[in-house]
Formats: C-alpha cells, sequence, structure tokens
C-alpha cells in the first residue's frame, strides 16, 4: 500500500471492541477493496465516564485481524509512552485531532520509523497542520500522511464542517499526502458517500471511515459507522467516478510557505 | 434551462463593468458550455468607497448579452424598491449573502413570478437559509433555488469556508435545488476547480463561476476570476466527471423540519 | 441625553405588543433610572410564521410611552422606505444585526438629521462594522453609536458570544460611542447583569437591555427578557460601579485605520 | 493564598528566559500586589523553530524566585512524565489551551496533590471544559481552577475571542473557581487592562496576565505583556473597582448538569 499514489481507502470500527467485531469488520471492508484496517484501541474521549478502549488487548485483536485480511493497520496513538510498543503492533499511527498540538507527542513520533496519520485539529489552521507535521518531519520521520476531519463551526446540523478547500490548499502547500474522514465530519452515516465521493474528486489522496458490523450497538459513534453492506455501495460509487478522475492533472506542489523545508512529498508505504 | 434536473453551470463577470466586457465574457462562458449568465449591476460593498456597480445601465448590457447569446441571465437585486424593474430585466433575481436575512426583499421576490436564487449568508445556519426561502415561498414564489457560498470561520487561508456537507443536509431537508459558489468560498482561480468539482460529486444540481475575460483588470474580485480558458478546462473537467455522477442515487427527501410545509421541490427553469 | 459622555441605559421591551404593555415598562424602566426607551414595531424574524410586531401602530404606542415618561426612544428600522415615518416617530433609528451590511438601507440613514444605533452583525468583523458606520457618516450624518451584541461562534450555551474585546478595540480605531447589547448575546436573563458590568469596566459608552412586564407572556425573545424589578437591581449595581470607574481614562482615540476619515465622534443627543 | 475567596491576580513571565529575568518580574509583580508568579519552563510552541522553554533550568530559576518574594508559582506541564518534577519545583500545575483534551495528562494530574490550573481549549465548548476538569477530579484531586483565554473565532482584530460569557455561565454551572486570561485573549498589552477589569467586573475569580520587565526583547509573546509600570497601573485599577465589586452577589450554584458529581467547589489554597 502506498499513499500518495492512488485513492486509498482506509475503514474499520472506531474503536476495537473484541476479537470477533474487528475480524467481521476486517474481512467485510477488505472483501468491498479497503486498503487498509482502522481501529481505536486508546480512545480519547470527552467524558472520562465513557468507553475508554480496549489498550493493549485491543492493539492484539488488531493486529490479527490485519494479518488474517493482509491489510497494513492504523490506530491512534495518545502520549508518547505509548510510541514504542504501538510502532510494534500497528503499521501506522495515528495522531488524533485533539493531540493535533501534544508537541511532545509529536517529536516522539518523529524518532520512529513508521509512517503518522496526523489529524487536524478541529480549530487548528492549515498553517498550524503544517507546522505540526514539521514537528514530526524535522526529527527525522518523513513519513507523514495528513487527514482533513472538519472544523469546529456555528453550523450545528453536522458534527464538524468538513473543510474540502482545506485538502485543496495543501496539495499545493505541501508534498504530503491527504486524505479526509467524512465520518467525524458528518457524523451521520448516510451523509458519508457524498462528501467521501467530494474528496475523490477535489483531489484527496485517500479516505478513512469507519465501519462496524452493527452500528446500533456501537460502543462509540455509533450514529456515523457505515454497515458493511452500505461501505461496500460507497467503494462502488468510487469506483465508477475514480475512473473519472483517473487522468488527474498533476498538482503543481513546492515548499510550503513557513519553513517547512523538510515536508517533502515521498509516497508513504509498506 | 431548468435547475434541479442535470448540472447547470452560471458564469460571468463578477460586475458588469461594460457592454463590452459582459459581451466577450458572454460569448466566451456559452461557447464552453455554460447554461446560464451572471452579472452584477448593483453591487453590495463593505466599503462606500468601492465601485458599487452600473446599475440599470449594467441590466441593460447584461440583457443585450444574454440575448445575443442565447443565455438566461442572474443578477443580484439589493433593495424591494428595485424588484418591480429587476424582474422585467433578468430571468433570475439574485440575493446576495449580506442580504439573506433581509425580510422585506425576501416577501417582495414572494410577490413575483420569477426565479429567485437565494445565497447563503456567510453565518446562516442550514436552518435558518430554509427559514428565509420560506418567507419567499409562503408568499407565493416556488420558485427558489438555494445557494451555498462558503460560510466565516476561523480559517483565513480561503475567503470562506465552503460548506459541502450543507449540500448533503439541504438535498435530504427540502425540494429546492442547491447550487454551490465556489468563487467566492475560495477566493482563489486556482482553487475553484477541484471544489466545482467536489459540488458536483457531492450531489449539486450546479455552480455558479466568476469569469472575466481581463481578471487583472476586474474592479471587483479579480483575484477569483476565471479567465476565458480557465474556465473552457473547468467546463471539459466537470464534463468527464458529469459521466461518472450520472446515475445519481435518487436523493431520498421529505418535507424540512421546521413547519416548512411549502418548500416543495419543483424544477426552476423557462 | 448624550451617548458619548457617560453610561447610558437603554430599556425597554423586545417588541411593543400592546399600548398597555409599553406603558407600564416605560414606566418601571423611568422609575429605575434608564436613559431611554426601546421597542421593536418591526421585527425581523427568522421564521415567517413569527410574530412579525405591530408596525406602524406599534411607533405611536411607543411614541406616547416615551412622551409620558420623558425619554427618548429608539426602534429598529428595516428598509430604507420605513426611513421617513420612523424619523418622524422615534429619537434614534436602529439598524439590526441582520441588516448591517444592508447597504441602501445605511445609505437613507445617512441622509437624515436622527442619531443611528448601527448595531454588529454577528458575522461582521470589526473592519466591517466601521465600514458600515462609513456609509451613514459618509452620506452625511455623522450621528452614529456602534453597538456590540455578540457574534455567531461556535459555542452554544450562549445566544451568542458577547465580544467586548470589540469595544476595547472600537474604542481606540474610532470616535463613535459604543454601546453593548448583553441581553441578546446572553439570551438567558439571569446572565445579563454580571455582562452589563463588564460593559460598564471595559469602557462601554452604555448598555441596551430588553426588559418586559411579564417576560412568561413575551411574543418574543421571552427567556432574555428582565423583569422590572430585575432591572432595578441591575441598576443599582451598575450605579455602585460607575463609580469607581468615574475616574476613566480618557481614550487615546485617532481616525480608524482604513480611510474612514468621516467617523470623528462628537456626542450624539438630543 | 486561596483561590475561589477574593480576587486574586496571578502575574509574570510568558516563558523563563534567565535568572535575571524572573527575579526582576518577581520582585516587581510582588511590588505591585500580585498574589502568584507566573513562568513557562516548558513552551508548546506551534513551530518546532520557537523558543521551546528552558526546561528543568526554568523551574529551578522560578523557584527561586518565588521564594525570594514569597510568591506561589504556577508553571505549564506537557506531558505525563513531566507531572512528578513539576509537582516537585511548582505549586500550581498549568494544563495549556492545546492540552486541554490530553486525557493521559490530566488523568496524572489527578493523582498529584497539587492545585491544577486548566485552560480552556481555543475551540473546546464550556461543556467540553467541565468534562476535561472531571477528568482530574474524578481521579482523587479535587484543586481545579478553570481558566478563560479565549476562544477561536472568525474575528482576527485580536488574537482571540475572549468570552467572558464563559465566565458567568461557568459560575453557575460548577463550584470550581475560574480565573480569566487576559493577555493571550487580547494579543495587545494597550488592551489588557479594560479586559482584567471586565473580568472582576462579571464575577471572575481572578486573573492571569503577563509581566516581561523588557517586552521588546521577550522571546515569545512580546506583543501582549506588560512592563512593570503598566501591570502596576493595572493593579491600582482593580482595587479602585474592587471595592465596588466587594458586595459580590453570592452566586447561586448547583452541580453541573453532565453528572459532573465530583466538580464541587473548595477554595484552592496554600
Amino acid at each position: 500500500v502506498s499513499i500518495g499514489a492512488g485513492f486509498v481507502v482506509i475503514a474499520g470500527p472506531c474503536a476495537v471492541e473484541s476479537r470477533e467485531q474487528v475480524r467481521r469488520t476486517a474481512a467485510a471492508v477488505k472483501h468491498a477493496g479497503a486498503h487498509m484496517l482502522r481501529g481505536g484501541a486508546y480512545k480519547p474521549r470527552s467524558s472520562p465516564y465513557s468507553f475508554q478502549g480496549l489498550g493493549r488487548e485491543g492493539l492484539v485483536y488488531l493486529r490479527e485481524a490485519g494479518r488474517e485480511t493482509g491489510l497494513p493497520t492504523v490506530s491512534e496513538v495518545m502520549e508518547p509512552t505509548q510510541v514504542a510498543h504501538m510502532a510494534d503492533e500497528v503499521d501506522m499511527l495515528q495522531v488524533g485531532a485533539r493531540n493535533m498540538q501534544n508537541f511532545p507527542l509529536l517529536s516522539a513520533l518523529g524518532e520512529i520509523d513508521k509512517p503518522v496519520l496526523l489529524k487536524r485539529g478541529m480549530m487548528a489552521s492549515i498553517e498550524e497542520l503544517l507546522l505540526a507535521a514539521e514537528y514530526i518531519v524535522s526529527k527525522g520521520n518523513k513519513q507523514v500522511v495528513l487527514c482533513e476531519r472538519g472544523i469546529r463551526t456555528f453550523e450545528t446540523a453536522t458534527r464538524s464542517t468538513l473543510d474540502l478547500s482545506a485538502v485543496v490548499v495543501l496539495k499545493e502547500r505541501t508534498h504530503l499526502p491527504v486524505i479526509v474522514d467524512p465520518s467525524h465530519a458528518a457524523g451521520e452515516a448516510r451523509w458519508i458517500a457524498p462528501l467521501a465521493k467530494a474528496a475523490l474528486a477535489c483531489g484527496a489522496d485517500g479516505i478513512m471511515v469507519e465501519v462496524h458490523p452493527d452500528p446500533q450497538n456501537a460502543l462509540c459513534d455509533a450514529k456515523q459507522a457505515l454497515t458493511p453492506a452500505g461501505f461496500e455501495e460507497l467503494m462502488e460509487q468510487l469506483d465508477r467516478l475514480a475512473g473519472a478522475c483517473a487522468a488527474r492533472e498533476t498538482v503543481t506542489s513546492g515548499p510550503s510557505d513557513a519553513g517547512h523545508a523538510d515536508v517533502l512529498w515521498q509516497p508513504v508505504g509498506w
């Protein structure tokens, strides 16, 4: 799998809930054509009384499901002391929106040799996202993938406001690949397909979406999870669209504008 | 021309500056495949010292250019007393973002028999946009087209933040057609094409873009105007994409949720 | 009454609902020490199905109540054609937040010889507020009072986010008086007193608050209306504070920075 | 010193830059009447190329300056592994806005017996701030002080938009003390005094402001630092105001509304 050289789809449950749940999801998304498997083991929840994830046990289940299906895995890391063991368990480490400016975490991720998926903070400017990437890259790890996942605005109809313009601006300012997470932005499963297609059409390098075998009983983000059937339908729609976008214009890109000399593009992959 | 039954492209200069300028633009956008011609005669400018538009003279030039090319025209109306003569001159009357909650203007537009293009205010919620449409529709004029044109957020890299989720939500809540104005949202000509394609991919019924024969010397919004050549390229990209989107899923729609019983879809056209 | 030379309190109902209601409110706020009486006759409501105000009849009741109590009156004007008769009926014409960039209205107000209360739009920058004032002042009417009333942000605990920094910045950039409307910003009667005191402490020239003899049965904005008793208590608290703020530092002010040469301070009054 | 039982002023440099700098600042703010000394040793900077603080060395200088002047100290902690040694060096540990939802850090702070100053995130709702406090309190550390420091909005005239309504709402929803940081909100030294007075007037339990002996040469946040003379003037203005606010109304408070049963007020102090 290479991110930055084709449209990549990352799918899986918000949280790993059990061996069985992640296994079933992995099989389903693999079948439908996903390229990577996501699943949270450490969950940053607004309330201390919400489900906080299975921790190391969750990572084991995720790795097993990834191996069974041949899908590389991605999972969220929440603090510097988790970096070492997560780098052993997963193929790409994710920095969540709430940690985009957790600088000790970013620095620690700059010292490993695994790709990092850096999500934009809910109120982070494009400039700040690039500077956060620079924390990782300047420490030596050049394998950074950026992710637009919606920003916080006055509009409450959607969970966040997906800022697809950011994809366009980022593709101009940096060589790093840029993917889109429509699930967290929309907050409603039925709005994900049109936004995923829009992400493809505006030049994103991929999407990350939440899929759950039984959304109604999901332990987190139940409303925004696609069913396996819904995900399959999305993949078909994306396939049709991808053809029309195939002759994609080469994006003119240069170094970004705030002295981020290191944020140079190279395909991130395995 | 019917809005709501195919992807419609409205193009033209921000402001009508001269007979020659609008004529040249009209010929160019017609040649490239545009369906309607836009051009401002009354311009709502933040500063009283900026160019305020040619007024009635501008409407005459716009109408002439529309007739020569066979393109229906759209132009912005700023106050109730302009409604009558504008309804004589143009085919669709536009309410600008700053006037989305100018209720006397909306009510006046509810009493004519011409389509109205209602732009979302920069800080208007989706609910408020629907209620603004309801002012027009409840007075008897059911020909309303909604337009997402970017909302105001903390991000300053783009002029506004284009909220394509709003298109998705609106298509679910109302039967009214929804178009997108990527020019005002992006504020930069080179970002318009990817956003226009995203608008098509997520289910919008059309776009409105600014085209100027000589953007560098435009009297307003110079940075965001496409050249005729840039517009032609955009149309080609949209054509390729439209095929892949053709088998568009029927949008399940019902009445919107705040008692807007009248906002029922019907193709708006001529 | 002079605005800009002491702390001025404008109070009254959101909407004039009846002769009796505005009369009772006027007597109560006069008794508690208010300097001016407010009351809406034309109401800009988000929904066309909400109470739209009593219109001219409301203006008559407001004027009567003002005369009985000796309080100058202020009421909202919604369109250019209302300017002439409102200038006959009320002492100060208010431009609501939704109309801050209704340029034909601003221009019409620039041609009368009555003070104008210009409320900041929910989405308007400080710069845009000054430019809106410039529309009025550049036409010849220099009697403009600015009003901060809360801006729209992601926070939903309050109706809007009161931006008291704007008062501080405006006092530096313009000579125009600046007042604060804590009622619309807070949206809850019990939060108004502390915000009104903060407005006084940071240098505002006054406040405008909603008072209703029977808030529970108010036809609009019921939750944010103070009772006469609540208003009296607020006035006492403001009086205590005003002493401590009396030795107010002279605000260093110069012309604002975008060529608003005309926005020069002079006390606005009768 | 007790926070929550009188108006407390915390002052000091953004960053500890040298033994001499923090010593001079401490002497000056003590002389002017400050109650606590602030100073950053670990600095969360948007860019990896900005000054990152003196680290442990800075903590030593801060402690020395605090002891010389008898001022308790507060400094920012950035990650869980710093908590233990910082708890030895400073009297109150600060969580910065970017770390408000760094849950492992909050949990670690829940297990020490030192007060925690929790700053509201730039994008955090009032509800989320309370839930973040709940992470600390639910682990056993009930000494939490909340700090409003400005939220991110569309307005760019100020660095952030100070949300004083949040103080009012928080005082109603929680028993925890609430202070205000006008320095980061305003971003300009000359705007701090009026905002500090507004904070006092609306019921805040204190303020935290940046003071530097030589702002022009400060290594961070130079524009917003008060000079010692400016700080002295501010203290005099606050003293005058405090008298008028002394007879402060007892705030009616109850448990906050999302099951934060533990967030009960008790004075936080030494």
